[in-house]
């Protein structure tokens, strides 16, 4: 009979696991830990991709999770039903007009969510109304301005603007990661600390080449594609390189770079 | 009596103290530590500014440290002996052209030097020959591609690429950080693994807003000022406001980002 394959004791599998655990939710979320009985807000759940996460790190956390889109609030929950949690309460309801009273929550979590508002302090102040004195704010956004890579490349550096440039015009902010001290700042929270979340990608990390370079990063540009051509903000056959060149940066030879921010600050 | 100031007891000092274990010295070089007995060779040691902490952290390894210019390694063996380092042994030497037999070395270490050669990868070739098999090779190089800041300003980044096309001019290449990765393994060395270094600044960090943003890479781009107006690639009045734009990153509401890249291979 064959040997069962146990987790962690063959060499190469050790690899494989080691670099999943790196990973793009471990980076981010793994020093995200509330305590016991602690009411959290999650203001911009969208369809629960972070609520999982969330949720799962703070099993014992009493989890409000908001998004202004009724449809988006519908899926979130019932992602997080299909993944057995209980410890999180879905709300459809808008961050500039909170149905919570003053002192509502011990703790606020906002995840890509600054990224699409025109005022992010305003929103910042917003939330800041239903937390308790002594409560913190965690923060976690990207920054495509952060993007670099090798091979170099004129077209794929256009590329990633199509997508700065669209959000620009609805209103967002695609750079708005390393801002986010001195937004916390203007906001009046205190003790901010940022810490950048960088994501170094090469060929020794296979599953992050095709993780985040290919299907997350690449994957978005893309995404951009119709709305760019539309806008009139690219001409196709560049925006084709640029994308051949993004997809250039996950061979053996390539290398990859971005870099989100997390900021945590206290309310005095 | 007032008391005496005693190191981390004082609640601020104690900050300022982390503050400066957190500079650069202690981000690149904390991890690099060779065993007693070891025999080391720094190649492409300039005036040394390396050198001291190199010898420090490894104080029983056996140093060698060696650059093309006599004046530099001369230099460098002045610092040396100020500060009191027993461990190392000055020599000029040209890394295409080096004066020791195979074998000679357990581990190399290689820093702010691939960044000035038009051929990196014969370099590497060209160190390997003398390390030993199963010895390591360490290489840092930092990326001003990775520079990015609050408030963004064209201006500035304009003033940075007068840095990054005189270097090229000169046969050198200022983004080499981010290629460590293919370098190393195309000069055959096995295992490599790159790790970021990066460098995040915003007011909560005054040693670094001082000692990084304003005296090291502001100064730095400041001081190409008259090569960039000579060669023709910059405008002084623009040149100007790009260099304002980077100290405006040292205000309370700025933020700079920056990214060196420490690599380490081993030879098979």
């Amino acid at each position: 009979m064959k040997k069962a394959y146990v987790h962690g004791y063959d060499p190469r599998e050790n690899i494989r696991l080691q670099d999943q655990a790196s990973t793009l939710v471990e980076l981010l979320h793994s020093d995200t830990l509330y305590p016991p009985g602690s009411r959290v807000l999650e203001a911009g759940c969208g369809v629960g991709a972070q609520t999982v996460t969330l949720a799962r790190n703070s099993p014992q956390a009493v989890i409000t999770s908001i998004d202004i889109s009724a449809s988006s609030v519908a899926e979130a929950a019932r992602t997080a039903a299909e993944s057995g949690l209980s410890n999180v309460h879905f709300q459809q309801a808008d961050i500039f007009n909170l149905p919570f009273g003053p002192d509502s929550f011990d703790h606020i979590f906002v995840c890509f969510v600054l990224e699409h508002l025109p005022k992010p302090v305003e929103a910042l102040l917003a939330l800041t109304k239903v937390l308790k004195a002594g409560g913190t704010i965690t923060v976690i956004e990207g920054d495509h301005g952060s993007a670099y890579f090798h091979p170099d490349s004129v077209a794929a550096r256009r590329a990633i603007q199509c997508q700065v440039q669209l959000q620009r015009r609805a209103g967002g902010n695609a750079n708005v990661g390393r801002e986010l001290y001195p937004l916390l700042c203007e906001a009046g929270y205190a003790s901010v600390r940022v810490s950048p979340r960088m994501v170094y990608v090469d060929a020794s990390k296979p599953a992050l080449v095709d993780g985040f370079i290919r299907k997350t990063f690449t994957a978005m540009i893309e995404g951009v594609r119709q709305s760019a051509l539309k806008a009139g903000i690219a001409e196709r056959r560049e925006f084709e390189e640029g994308i051949r060149d993004l997809y250039r940066t996950a061979e053996a030879d390539g290398v990859f770079c971005y870099t989100f921010f997390k900021a945590l600050g206290v309310k005095t």
